[in-house]
């Protein structure tokens, strides 16, 4: 990757967890490219309109993100890093509002999910669902009504110009967000430590185990392993398998070798640095000590 | 079961996607308890306000319904039945609107989410997202504004009195939902044809396998397999595995006797005759044929 600027396109308005986890894992020197739905973040590398895409994949209380998957399962985009970001949901309204003239919360379903206990806390607060996190703040804050909230990361409160009256909101501090870095080209395996595949297998006893085995037998670490629907088939699935280590190396290569063998298909995702080894991982860890 | 009239709960408002498939399951003699939300539906038979719960478990388009899988996992119920429901979307509006008058469209995310060809054929239509089809059908007729239409099922329609404009306005016909029928009592093995458990297995290379080898080698067919992330723990993942058999068949026994010996936890969370074994399944059948 080049150091001149890079376009990013992420989903979600300026000031989304999606833009911070960017801005997280490339720097600031970057362009970030806001895309209104998954499938418009999907489009842009076609359409030249960003040279890389960071896509959720997974949320660490709420599990995968199924809508992003599915669509990178149809794309031929590579994966080519990952980065996890903490979310930290805050409570941010216009400016000369306070906790008083508050009366309705707006944010985006999965947010407002994740903050149970405040409003158990405030039940005079009514929920708002909306599509989105920072574009519920860039709202609330165009609208100047002293009586609205919004639920969104400080990022996007500051970036707004929203006044933050909590932090902190959400039930479970060991929520973090994980993020894929793709591109229209793989990246170097012997920079990767992490190797993310898509199988499907028959649809018969047995036949996931036999396509397991080769990592199980040569001691590679399978980290997360998840069933996705067939379209058009119902009740079969194809997988995707996050495997611990690189396809450069000998074992990895056997492995996938035999699996492509008692496999329907196999596909390789992406061969990328793991978020556990790169720089940003430190940080992540003092937020978690934080946290905690 | 006795057949006296028993109290389902289900989670929406009155003519939901769920309680057609209660319907559909138990016949027409129940006595249905709408909830507002998943929380109040697990907790419907701690409260003794029904006897039985049915809670969607997964759709063949979207994949498994998570937070009520969640829920599922933290509760002590037992699953004793399932059944497996066609979703047909309809365009419903006030008596009196027509296609010329619509202007917005309101329903929930992931019905407006299915419908995305509707959409595009008709692109003056606003999408508005809601927390329910079924409300948002009764919120239109109280309404009675004749540019305001809901997606929700001809049922949701007929039961408000609404007037079902278009039929079929889902992408792809091949879309059901199943349901899972829970209880506070565990089903009689021997009616049983399914099995469906939790396990946990040590975040190491091969567990997955070791936990999954005893019913490969016995031929036990794994239906379905679906990680879920443990609160507290980041990137680790309990298992829920939906097995082809019965626990009262020796194998089984034996396997889950092996499995609970390289299990972290092991937790049977139903043996339930399958939708395919049931007499609804010939409906099922009917309905797909009519589809495809």
């Amino acid at each position: 990757m080049s150091a001149a600027a890079r376009r990013v396109a992420f989903q979600g308005a300026r000031g989304a967890f999606s833009e911070e986890a960017a801005v997280r894992l490339l720097g600031k020197g970057i362009e970030v490219v806001p895309c209104a739905t998954f499938e418009e973040l999907y489009r842009a590398l076609g359409e030249d309109r960003a040279d890389l895409v960071l896509a959720p994949a997974e949320n660490s209380l709420i599990g995968s993100i199924h809508r992003s998957q599915d669509l990178l399962l149809q794309s031929f985009l590579y994966i080519v890093g990952e980065v996890i970001h903490p979310v930290v949901h805050c409570l941010i309204a216009c400016p000369g509002a306070s906790l008083e003239t508050i009366r309705r919360v707006q944010s985006h379903p999965a947010a407002l999910a994740q903050c149970e206990r405040f409003f158990a806390a405030y039940p005079h607060f009514q929920k708002v669902v909306a599509e989105d996190t920072a574009g519920s703040v860039e709202e609330i804050i165009a609208l100047g009504d002293p009586t609205r909230a919004a639920i969104a990361s400080r990022w996007a409160g500051e970036y707004y110009g929203g006044s933050v009256l909590l932090e902190h909101l959400e039930d479970h501090r060991e929520n973090y967000t994980r993020f894929l870095l793709l591109g229209s080209e793989p990246g170097a395996p012997e920079h990767g430590d992490k190797t993310t595949l898509l199988i499907r297998v028959l649809h018969e006893a047995g036949s996931l185990v036999l396509a397991l085995e080769p990592f199980a037998r040569r001691r590679i670490n399978l980290l997360k392993i998840e069933g996705r629907p067939v379209p058009g088939h119902p009740w079969e699935y194809r997988f995707q398998l996050d495997l611990a280590g690189s396809m450069a190396e000998a074992s990895m290569a056997a492995a996938l070798e035999e699996v492509g063998h008692v496999t329907q298909e196999m596909r390789v995702l992406g061969c990328y640095p793991s978020a556990a080894s790169s720089p940003v991982a430190g940080q992540r860890r003092d937020v978690a000590e934080v946290h905690s």
